[in-house]
C-alpha cells in the first residue's frame, strides 16, 4: 500500500519541492552576501584610487612615481578593476542599450566575448565581399550595365546593420577588455588601438550606409520642371554606387586577411595558455610577422583606393548639374575614413616598433606602462 | 628628518601599493569563490528543472500538479531564477549584441533597468510628438504645402534608431523580468505581455523607418522616359509622409499617456515597497483605473487610425501609375500593425478581467500561475 506509484509518486514531488525551496534560500544568499561583498571591495576600491590619484598629482621624484604607477597597475589591470568606478560605457552603448552593465567580471567570459566577436567578423567578411560581387556581376549579366534600385537598398539596409552591430559589439569588447595594457599582453594593446580604430571607421560607415539609403532621391515634388537634372545626377548616382561596391570588395578581402591575421594570434595565445605571456608574444609576432608584411601593403592600398573613391565622388558630384549632398557627404566621409585609417595604421606600426624597442632595450614594466598610458587610455 | 616630507611620501606610497596588492588579492577570491559557489547552485538548479520537468509530462492527479507547479513557481519566480539554465536571449538581442549576458541578477539593478527604460520612453515620446508637428508646421508656414526631403529623411534616421533602441532596451528588459508572473504581481504580467505586444510593434516600425528612408525613390536611370509617373509618384510620396506624420502625431499624445500611467503605477509599488504585493496591486488598481478608462478609447481611435493611414496608403499607392513597393510595404505594415495592437489591446483587457474575476473567486496562487502560464511565457 505505501509503494502505490501514487505515493511514490507523492514523495518524490515533496522533495523537489523542498529542493526547490532549499535552493531558491542558498541562491538568494549568495546574491545577498556577493552583493555585500562586492559593495565593500568597491569602497576600498573607489577610496584607494582616489588616494592614488591626489598623490600623483602632486609633485615628487621619479620612484615614488614609479611605485605610484605600479599601484595604480596592480589596481586596474587585475581583478580588483572589477570593482573600480565604473567607467562610462561610452555615449554609444548608452544611447542604444541605456544604462546596463555589459562587463563581465571573469576572464573567462571576457574571452569569450572576445572570441564571438571574431567569429562574428569572420562571417560577415565573406558576406561583405559577396554581395557587392554579386551586385557588379549582375549588373554586366541580367541588368544591362544599370543597377536597380531595390538590390543596392537592400545592400544598404544589411551594411547599416553590420556596421551597427560591429559598432555595439566592439564598444562591448571595449568595455570588457580595458584591463588589458601593452606591457602585459603587447599585442592585445595592438588589439585596442586596432579596436578604437574600428570603432570610429564603424561611426562614419554607419552614417555613410545611413546616407547611402537615400542616395536617388530627389528634392521635392518639382523634380519636372529639371528633368535634365534628374537624369544626370541618376548618374551620378550610379557611377556612386559603382565605386562604392568596388571599394567594398577591396575592403571584403582585407577584411579577411586581417581577420585571419587575428584570429591566428588569438589562437596562438589560447593554446600557450597564461603562462609565460611575454614569451608567448614574442613567439606570436615572429609567427605571424610575415603576414602583417602582406597584410600593411594591402591596407596601405585600401586607404590610397577609399580617397580616390572619396575624390571620384565629390568630383562627379560637382561637375553635375545638382550635386546631391548625399555623393557629396559620402564623398567627404571617405576621405575623413581614408585619412583616419591611415594615420592609425601608421601610428600603430610606430606604436610596435617603439615598444619592441623598449622591451629590446629592457627597460622596466614601470617605465613601459607610464610610457604608453596616454594612448591606450 | 624622519619626518622629512619626501619619507611621509615614501611611506604613503608604499603603504597604498600595499593595499593595492591586498585588494587584488580580495578581489581574484571573491570572484574565484563566487564562480564556484554559482556554478554548484547552475548544478543544482539544472538538475532540479529536468526533474520537474520529467515528472510534469508523466500523467497525475491534480493535487500533486498543483505541488509540481509550486516547486516550479519557488525555483522560477525567486533568486533561483539567476541560476536555471540561461534562457536564450533572443535572436534580435544575439544579431546586434552577440552572445553577452545582459541579465542582472540584483533585483535592484533589474528595477533601475525597468526605470531607465521609462526614462528613455518619457524622454523619447515628447521628441516624437514633436518632430512630426514641427515637420508639417514648417510645411504649411515656410515651404508651401511642400515636404523637402532632407528634414523628412532625418526625421526617417531619428525614427529608425529610436525604434532598434526601443526594440534593444525592450529586449534587455524582458531578460531581465522573465522572473516577474502575474500572480506574484499582476500589474507585472500585464506590463510583460504590453512589452511583448511592444517588441513586435517596434520590429515593423524600425522595418518601416528603414523603408520610408528609400520613399523618394525612382527606379533605374530611365525615369525621364516616364515623367508622369515621376509627378504621380512623388504625389503618392508627399501624401504618404504627411499621414505618417498625422499618425505619428497622434502615436505620441497616446505614448505620453501610457507613460504616464506606467509610472504612477511603478512609482506607487516603489513607494510602498515590497511587503504585501497583492495589496499594492489593488491600491493601485484603484488609483488609476480611471487614467485607464481614458487611455483605452484613444489606443482604439489610434489603431482605427492606424488601419486607415494603411488602407489610404494603399489606396494612392495602387491609384497612381508607378505603384512604389516602398508606400505598398508600408500600407501593409500599418495595417498589420493596427490589427496586431488591436488584437493586443483586446487580448490585454480580457485577461485582466479574467485574472481580476479569478483573484475575487479566492482561488489558489497555484491555479491562477498554472491558468495564466501559456499566455505569458
Amino acid at each position: 500500500m505505501g509503494d502505490s506509484p501514487r505515493e511514490s509518486f507523492g514523495g518524490e514531488v515533496s522533495s523537489l519541492v523542498e529542493q526547490a525551496k532549499d535552493l531558491q534560500e542558498a541562491a538568494a544568499s549568495l546574491i545577498s552576501r556577493t552583493s555585500r561583498e562586492e559593495d565593500a571591495l568597491r569602497q576600498r576600491a573607489a577610496s584607494l584610487d582616489s588616494r592614488i590619484n591626489s598623490l600623483r598629482s602632486s609633485k615628487h621624484d621619479d620612484t615614488l612615481e614609479d611605485e605610484l604607477v605600479r599601484a595604480r597597475y596592480v589596481l586596474s589591470e587585475g581583478d580588483a578593476a572589477a570593482y573600480l568606478p565604473s567607467k562610462s560605457h561610452g555615449r554609444f552603448l548608452r544611447m542604444f542599450l541605456g544604462a546596463i552593465n555589459v562587463r563581465a567580471n571573469r576572464k573567462d567570459v571576457q574571452l569569450k566575448v572576445k572570441e564571438e566577436y571574431n567569429n562574428f567578423r569572420d562571417r560577415t567578411s565573406y558576406l561583405f565581399l559577396f554581395f557587392p560581387s554579386l551586385l557588379l556581376v549582375l549588373r554586366s549579366w541580367m541588368w544591362e550595365g544599370c543597377l536597380p534600385a531595390l538590390p543596392v537598398q537592400l545592400y544598404q539596409a544589411w551594411l547599416l546593420y553590420l556596421y551597427t552591430g560591429l559598432a555595439l559589439r566592439e564598444n562591448i569588447l571595449r568595455v570588457n577588455g580595458s584591463d588589458i595594457r601593452p606591457c602585459r599582453d603587447f599585442h592585445n594593446f595592438l588589439f585596442r588601438l586596432h579596436l578604437c580604430r574600428w570603432i570610429k571607421h564603424h561611426y562614419c560607415a554607419m552614417a555613410m550606409a545611413l546616407i547611402s539609403l537615400t542616395w536617388e532621391t530627389e528634392r521635392g515634388p518639382d523634380c519636372a520642371q529639371k528633368q535634365c537634372r534628374v537624369i544626370k545626377s541618376k548618374m551620378v548616382v550610379q557611377r556612386g554606387v559603382e565605386l562604392f561596391l568596388r571599394w567594398a570588395i577591396m575592403q571584403g578581402v582585407a577584411m579577411i586577411l586581417q581577420n585571419r591575421y587575428q584570429r591566428q594570434r588569438l589562437y596562438t595565445r589560447i593554446a600557450l595558455g597564461k603562462a609565460r605571456r611575454m614569451d608567448v608574444v614574442w613567439g606570436e609576432t615572429a609567427g605571424v610577422e610575415g603576414q602583417l608584411l602582406l597584410l600593411c601593403p594591402i591596407l596601405f592600398v585600401l586607404q590610397g583606393f577609399e580617397a580616390y573613391v572619396g575624390v571620384l565622388l565629390l568630383k562627379t558630384a560637382l561637375s553635375g548639374f545638382s550635386p546631391d549632398w548625399q555623393v557629396i557627404t559620402c564623398g567627404i566621409l571617405f576621405i575623413i575614413m581614408a585619412v583616419g585609417n591611415f594615420a592609425n595604421t601608421v601610428q600603430t606600426l610606430a606604436t610596435k616598433s617603439k615598444v619592441k624597442a623598449k622591451i629590446r632595450k629592457g627597460k622596466s614594466r614601470q617605465e613601459l606602462n607610464s610610457g604608453s598610458e596616454g594612448k591606450s587610455l
